[in-house]
């Protein structure tokens, strides 16, 4: 039988900042959560593109052109190539949609960074 | 600069049931919103899973070993091979993520079957 996901349930499992999980599968994709608050490392990747819903809280964007903020129910996706610092101001939580192949923090190396992706 | 796109608005602009709307791109992938009440046409995609997240209402998948049903929140991915016919007993609010390549309803033809799936 298919598994139905409650991400709330998943989510209240979340205890960690900027580390998004693995709830899904689509093919050679991920389906992931993260909680997000504070600031990010600006980044970019160079094969990937990424998608993000806001599902509670605000999402921000810094690009080279300017910042782009989400709120609940928004989704941008950013094209591969296009770097970006994410950053959220209060406790946020995104879905986020991406390549298996995608690396955390594209090619920069912080403490921050994941070398891989829990399931949860 | 990235385009913001609230699911709500777009859902607005959708008059038709059971007819995915192409809202984001995430390389070859699509992530799609569609309005579904009713019954569906039973089907399976061979080469390609799919991933449903309820924003509104309630979504029934049956499958052969059983029905799921997933409430808004939750979501859940239909493995490739899986046959699955899709129900709403209420207008129900879906965020889809599935292959660029996919067809709507996979190799069954039926007069709500989409050759290609508008962009909105």
């Amino acid at each position: 039988m298919i598994q139905v996901i409650k991400l709330a349930d998943k989510f209240d499992r979340v205890t960690d900042l900027w580390s998004p999980k693995i709830v899904g599968r689509v093919d050679d994709y991920d389906v992931k959560i993260v909680k997000v608050e504070g600031e990010f490392v600006r980044h970019d990747h160079k094969d990937e593109d990424e998608f993000f819903y806001v599902l509670k809280g605000r999402f921000d964007l810094e690009l080279d052109d300017g910042t782009v903020s989400l709120g609940p129910g928004e989704m941008a996706v950013v094209p591969r190539g296009v770097a970006h610092k994410p950053s959220a101001t209060t406790e946020t939580w995104l879905l986020v949609l991406e390549s298996s192949k995608i690396k955390h923090t594209g090619d920069v190396m912080t403490d921050k960074t994941l070398a891989r992706f829990e399931e949860i």
